[in-house]
């Protein structure tokens, strides 16, 4: 069998821009700091100052093991459907998470998370920004695409000074 | 706010047992053997023998990494259904993965993923036993609870010589 990865095209960066945009769960992978081995767990997501930004509470695993080592990786499906799963397209996001400014952003999270208005201002919940160095897009059985951050509408992955994300909606 | 965690009863053993019982597909935590960063992607999965199991392929990072670091963690979930994915119940499984007799448990494997026929012959494609030293149950907001083995219904993690997995149904 030959290489399962195709040469990325719009029709696929389309795609995973959209399961991006639409996303509002996924599964979060992180590194246990207690013996380095990988934990998921389902997190709420939100496109917040043009990045995929998480909502957590310090006292869960994924906050503190993020907090010891940023490195994670967030799976973003789209809706569940009809049929087999392994034939439905999602995205696999290599990123690094960093606190960002829950009040600055507190409106933007709760426009896509309404319920999060029971929770939000609890002092242990923070807001993680993620820095993605690169995605993974199976579109389906034998469709599988490697996407940088310019694929994805992401900024490229590398120091962001406070305040001085690129201008995309939020 | 006190420990997360609450003392696991049988409601939470049930709930858990359930998941895994019915549970089809996953998201999958692996390390990434160049950099060690956390990798998940969507993984299906089956009761083979008494355990949680994976078909895959050896040409997936999934497995390639899988084969290099054997630790990964397993996410499933129960039906999308209605609501805030939040509430709904999840279970995370710690484990590691060792290669398991494809021939052997095919039927099986079949039975569970009737849609698998189209490709589980394939040479590439291996069947990955998960031995699972522990779980985290996600009952919804708020009711998390720590699993043993035992708890879910599966083998004390540990060495399993080939051939003698307790006489679960397969």
């Amino acid at each position: 069998m030959t290489d399962p990865i195709r040469p990325t095209d719009d029709t696929a960066r389309d795609l995973a821009r959209d399961l991006l945009a639409q996303g509002r769960h996924g599964a979060l992978g992180v590194i246990d700091p207690v013996g380095g081995a990988p934990v998921v767990s389902r997190v709420a997501v939100a496109m917040v100052a043009g990045a995929p930004t998480l909502l957590v509470s310090t006292l869960s695993q994924h906050a503190s093991a993020l907090l010891a080592d940023p490195r994670c990786s967030l799976l973003i499906a789209g809706p569940a459907g009809k049929g087999d799963p392994l034939t439905h397209p999602r995205l696999t996001l290599q990123a690094r998470a960093a606190p960002a400014d829950k009040a600055a952003h507190r409106a933007t999270w709760l426009h896509q998370h309404p319920k999060a208005l029971a929770y939000i201002d609890f002092a242990d919940f923070i807001l993680l920004r993620l820095a993605v160095s690169g995605g993974f897009l199976n579109g389906g059985f034998g469709r599988a695409f490697r996407l940088t951050p310019a694929d994805l509408g992401l900024p490229p992955d590398g120091p962001h000074p406070a305040g001085t994300a690129p201008p995309h909606p939020s």
